[in-house]
Parts: C-alpha cells; sequence; structure tokens
C-alpha cells in the first residue's frame, strides 16, 4: 500500500516540484480544477501592471507598436506551437475558442466546397458527448449555411468509423473528453478522416499542456484550444487556433475583420486577406488578457511535454490506485480510461451524490468540479501538483464518504 | 482672439476639470487620440490587481460565482446602457465589435428572413466612408450566407435616400464617422431605413461616451460599440452589443455559443437560446480586461453626458478656431463637419504631408493620430482634456508648421 511518506519520497525525487514555486497558489488549498481554470502563474501580475501601467497609461496609442501589440497573436501562437507539434506561423492566440471553431469548421466546409466531391459532403460529424458548445457552434454554422449541411452526432468512439463516410465534410472532435478525459488517437483518427475523403478539425482544450500533441505529425486539419486551463494564462484569456502552413493558402473564414486583412492601415472597402496564419484574426484583441498568456507558456519553456506527461500519468495513476484502495466501500465509478494512451491528464469518478460530495471537497480546501451527470473531475496540472497533494484529497474524500459528512440538497453552483 | 488665459480661465470654471485626477496621463503629453485609446483610469490597475491576485490567484475556479466573473457581461452592460439610451437587459459586454457585428448583421438578416417581403430584401446598405471591418463582416456574412446577400456602397449621406429600398435588408451606418468626425442623425436615418422596410444597425465605436445617444428614442434596430476608445476600458476591451427588448425574442444568431444558451450547465447536446440578451454572447469572456472595462465607466456616473456633449463641442470649437486663426498660412483644410449636430468628438484637418507633421506633433508631445488619406485625427475627450491643452496643441502644431519642422520621409507606423 502507498503511503503518505510514499508520496512525499516522490515528491523529493519530482524533477517539477521546483515549478511548484512558480504559481501563486492559496494556503490550505489542492487544487485540482486546472482543467477548468489553471492557478496563477506568480509572473501574471507583474506583467498585467506594466501592461497597465507602462504601456497603456505612459505610452498609450504608441504601444500598438512599441510594445508589440499588434503582433502579440502571432508572437505567442508561435510560443505556444511547440507545445502541439504545429510550426512557427502556424498558430495564433485571439477571440474564444467558440469562435475560432467556428472559423475553423467554416474555412474546412469551404475547402470541401471546392473539391469534385463537394456536392454530396454536407455533415459535419462530432460526438454528442463533445463539449457542447462545440456541437452549438457547429449547429450555428451548419443551419445558417442553409445548403443542406448538418451535424450528425455518434454516441460512442466505435460508431465513428461507420459514421464517416462518403457525405461527411468534416470531422470535429475534442482530443481530450472534457467530462470523461478520455483521449482520441489523434494519428489513427485523422486517418480515418482523411480516407473517407473527410478533413479532421480538433479541438485541444483539454490537451494543450496536458497531453503531448503533435498536430502536424498526426495528420491534424485544423485546430482549435483553450489557453485558460491547463496553459494557466488567466481567467477567460484568448484561446487559439492552429492553420497548418499547406492549408493557409484555401483557409478561407466569415469573421474577416480587419486584422485578417492585408493591408488593415489602407483602409480599403474591399476585404483582402492577408497571407499566412493572420488570416485567421479579425479584431481588435483584449490585450491585458491576452499578455498574460505569456507569463503561462514561460513555465512550460523550463521542462517538456515529456516530462509533463511522465508526471501526470504518475499523478492519475496514483490517484485511481489510492481511491479504489482507501474508498473502495463506497458507489465510486471510474470513468476515465486506465489505458494510458487513453487518458487525458484528469480522473473522473461518478458518485449517486457527486455534487453533494464535491461541495463538500471544496468546502475542505480540494477543489475538483463537478459535471453532469453525477461525475467529479480532478484535474491533475503537473506543474504544481505534488504526489503528497494526492495523497491528501484522497483521504479527505476517505474521510467524507466514510463520515457521509455531505449534505445531499446542496445549492447547485454553475462553475465552469 | 483667443489667448492661453483665457483658455485657463475656462479651465478655472469647467465642471470637469476635477476628473482628469481620475487618470494616469503621462507627464509632458497632450493626448488627442482618445477616439483611438482612452486614457488610463487611476482605478483600473487595482481592479486588475484584484482581478489577478485575490479572484485568479487566491479564489481560483470559485470566482466565477463568488465575484461575478459570469455575470459581468451583463452587469457591466447595464452600466452602460444609460450612456446610449439602452434599457436594463439590453446590453451586454462582450468580444469584439467585428464579431458583434457580425452577429447583429446576422440577426437582422434572419429578422428580414421572417417578413412577407422578405425574397426580395437581400442587400446591406453602408458608406464606402465607414470603417473598414464593418464592411469586411458584412461582405463575410453576405457572401457566406450564398442566399443573394450583396453590400451596397453609398459614396455619401445624400446617397442613403436613394439606396435604401424595396430590396434593403439592413442599413448598416457608423454613427460618427472614425475619419471625419461627421454624425449622423439617428432618428433621421432610422425613419429613413424603417420607412422602406429595411431594419438599421448602428456601430458606436466613435460615439459611446463620447456624444449622447438615445438609441431607444431614436429608433435603431440593433446596435455595436467600442469600449477602449472613449469609454477608457483598456487596450482592445471587449465591445458591446445592444438588443433592444422588442427584439430580444426574434434575434437568432450563428456564433451560437454555450453563454447564449438557457441552460449552459445543462451539457444538452441541442442549442436553445436563452432568454434576454445572454443570447447575444458566445464563449468564456477575457475576465481581467473586461472587468477594467467597470473603471471606465464608474468615471461616466459622476457626470453626465449633457454635460461631456457641452464641454466636447466647446473643445472641438476652440480647436476650429484657433487652428484656423493661428495656421491659416498653411495648407489645412477641415474635414469634419462645423454643424454641432453633424460632428462627433473629434476634429480632422487634412495636410498635404498629413503623416510628417502628425508624426512631428508626436514627437513633440502633442498624441493625435493619421488615417489616410492626408488626414490628421485629433479627438477631444472632455473627461480629461482642458482648454489649456487645446491651445498648447495649436501652439506646437503652429511651431512645427511655421518651421517646416517635421521629416516628409518619416516612416509609417500602422496605429489603430
Amino acid at each position: 500500500m502507498t503511503t503518505r511518506e510514499d508520496c512525499l519520497a516522490r515528491d523529493a525525487l519530482d524533477p517539477l516540484a521546483a515549478l511548484r514555486l512558480q504559481f501563486d497558489l492559496p494556503a490550505g488549498v489542492i487544487y485540482l480544477d486546472g482543467n477548468s481554470l489553471g492557478a496563477r502563474p506568480t509572473s501574471a501580475l507583474a506583467r498585467a501592471q506594466q501592461v497597465i501601467a507602462r504601456e497603456w497609461g505612459q505610452d498609450l496609442i504608441r504601444s500598438w507598436n512599441s510594445a508589440g501589440w499588434f503582433d502579440l497573436p502571432k508572437r505567442l501562437g508561435n510560443r505556444l506551437a511547440p507545445l502541439i507539434g504545429a510550426a512557427d506561423g502556424e498558430v495564433v492566440v485571439t477571440d474564444t475558442t467558440s469562435v475560432n471553431l467556428f472559423k475553423a469548421l467554416a474555412a474546412a466546409l469551404h475547402m470541401q466546397a471546392n473539391t469534385p466531391a463537394s456536392a454530396a459532403r454536407r455533415v459535419i460529424v462530432t460526438e454528442r458527448s463533445n463539449f457542447p458548445t462545440d456541437i452549438y457552434m457547429a449547429e450555428g454554422l451548419s443551419s445558417w449555411l442553409a445548403r443542406g449541411y448538418s451535424v450528425k452526432l455518434v454516441d460512442s468512439v466505435d460508431e465513428l468509423p461507420a459514421a464517416i463516410g462518403a457525405d461527411t465534410a468534416v470531422v470535429m472532435l475534442t482530443h481530450v473528453n472534457y467530462r470523461s478525459g478520455y483521449q482520441h488517437d489523434m494519428a489513427a483518427t485523422s486517418a480515418l478522416a482523411h480516407t473517407a475523403g473527410a478533413l479532421i478539425v480538433w479541438d485541444l482544450a483539454h490537451s494543450a499542456g496536458a497531453v503531448p500533441v503533435d498536430l502536424n505529425r498526426d495528420g491534424a486539419d485544423l485546430a482549435v484550444g483553450c489557453t485558460y486551463k491547463y496553459l494557466n494564462g488567466g481567467p477567460g484569456s484568448p484561446a487559439f487556433i492552429w492553420v497548418p502552413l499547406r492549408h493557409q493558402a484555401s483557409f478561407q473564414q466569415p469573421l474577416s475583420g480587419w486584422w485578417g486583412h492585408a493591408a488593415p492601415f489602407a483602409m480599403a472597402p474591399a476585404f483582402a486577406p492577408t497571407e499566412g496564419i493572420g488570416r485567421a484574426l479579425c479584431g481588435t484583441q483584449p490585450i491585458v488578457s491576452l499578455a498574460m498568456v505569456e507569463s503561462g507558456l514561460e513555465v512550460f519553456e523550463q521542462t517538456s511535454m515529456a516530462a509533463i506527461r511522465a508526471k501526470s500519468l504518475a499523478l492519475t495513476d496514483l490517484f485511481i490506485e489510492l481511491v479504489e484502495q482507501r474508498c473502495a466501500n463506497h458507489p465510486l465509478g471510474l470513468v476515465t480510461p486506465r489505458e494510458h494512451a487513453r487518458r487525458g491528464s484528469q480522473v473522473s469518478f461518478t458518485h449517486p451524490h457527486g455534487y453533494a460530495v464535491m461541495a463538500a471537497l471544496i468546502a475542505r480546501g480540494v477543489i475538483g468540479d463537478y459535471r453532469e451527470p453525477a461525475i467529479m473531475r480532478f484535474g491533475f496540472t503537473p506543474l504544481y501538483t505534488s504526489y503528497a497533494d494526492v495523497w491528501d484529497a484522497v483521504e479527505i474524500l476517505r474521510q467524507i464518504l466514510d463520515d457521509a459528512a455531505y449534505d445531499i440538497a446542496a445549492k447547485r453552483d454553475a462553475v465552469t
């Protein structure tokens, strides 16, 4: 049986342990919700102060050039690129994941509309268990285009091969499922889509900074993702969109704002998309929230996704092991795959009173979250989570369950 | 002839003079570019620090509820509403002006598609001189819908009556022109659109906080606008969208993200728009940039748009008077209307070497900006601009022109 001492010993040997010092974490809290909102890099406050007091307050409008505000979406995209197997000039940090997904889906449909078999390809295939906003954006786009586009939902991964066929324009999948923590095989599923003549758009919301991703190697066509979860960019920090070099010339999307124009300050009345990744931009970005994304990325540059992944699997393995040992007499159901290759950086357990148990955990300083139906989510961020944290979290869970110390009438607050 | 002493005397009597103390302005600068990026309210730094250090750093995911992050777009919308003649529950602060315009145009086209005469209404009418991103977004939307929609550009306000007709679905105008400072008659133009059976969408980018606006009184159908110009929300701070109560039930737009869902945390796979203004929301917002919008709005609550407008007209009248007196022997051409009702809160002059003259002004601490072709823009923000500032700016302009102290080969940087 693993003991707390064993966990402390592992922490003492953990090559990532020192990175925790670069985060501002509240005392008395074990934070297992970095999959929803990443913790604050200590440097983010100073970065924001610099932007607000110096760049905005003192340099004012000049900062668009002198402080590099104009280039920030591309510069941050280039810093993020190595984490997801993207090349320089393939990523911009901008807008929201939902809006970027709209751009990516629209562009993918447009690419398909220009291929010989286009007339027959009018279906976007995705999973019913996908994060809802992804499905909503696909519905919004397809219904507004009104050319017979539709969204097909599959109920399990096993149904994908049969669902993807000659009528499929785009396969849209979230790489790591927000609720179950299931991780798709990106290479195999991309190949499946391509064999059927479809394009594939990946949502990396729960992947970027959480698991190794190699978009170019694994044949992805387009991708979007989030910077406020595992990348620790701050609450609601702008999202990203990836357009590989090979698709950039044919990438066209309807949110054709001036930031995507070839010469935005020529003030020409006709839209002409710029070359390269810039055509995925639309309007003026929220600079303070955008700038703090850099503070999160700087931490990743001190380690590697391989090291992060090794610790992530160790943490999630340990959590599963300890919960199953120490809470064995309670009705907990593991939702997350045991198989490493199919697991993200979270562990989800069902419990009949999942919401109430999670509320009790949060009240005792173990912060995870809850997702319908009956699922308690625990996210493990190797940059700031220790093995002892895992032990302590499970111990508190055990106490709550053994004592039935939760209120099944607990009021339900929404948490993102 | 007005003297500097006259200007100082007017400052001494100015009821808004004290509000300047609520802004952090750099020493040695006369800032006449608040129409591009508003100056920093002093309180914005503390507000950001609170959000970053306390709400994000210490309270983490709990702040979505405990710090009111979820409600921020609506709460800020309600605080902004009185400045534009909107009611409670009609405005949200979210996304970019470009993205909000896409939503508004799409919703307006959808409303028209459900009216009896819909088949014939496929044209969006706007001005060639409109801010380009507005035209680009209209082009993007209309070309993607591919049902025969198109954008018709008029070359002057006088052409609007003839251009708006039985084929017009939507008239889309920017209330105050970014380049000339021309202000449309919102009531008359809205009536013109309605008489022709069209809807009218107003862009308030250069109006909100700059001139009195009364959207409900003046018959607007939908509106969008910017918070980082006259509202002083910070660089790229999120924009706003106004949907009047009478149109909310029929307001549908394709960027149907989870923040616009009736029950976002039910995680249902089908989109169902929420009641009310929330259906104009899409994805998760950049909270730090969003929160600082409140610091700008708080300043407005200490005065009135009537008082701001009175001083704005006095400042722009004074600037025109002094430039025409003191720089009379130079080839300056007034672009902005002299008529008060047709003027925004800026003054634009052409000069054959406008870019070089503006560069020389900026080098001497008078910050305006330049717009093609040959236009020098000077924005006047009554909250932090004094009459003596106007005198001093004109004096420096006079010196530069008299001495020909500008470099006509000056390198051109882009400024937004």
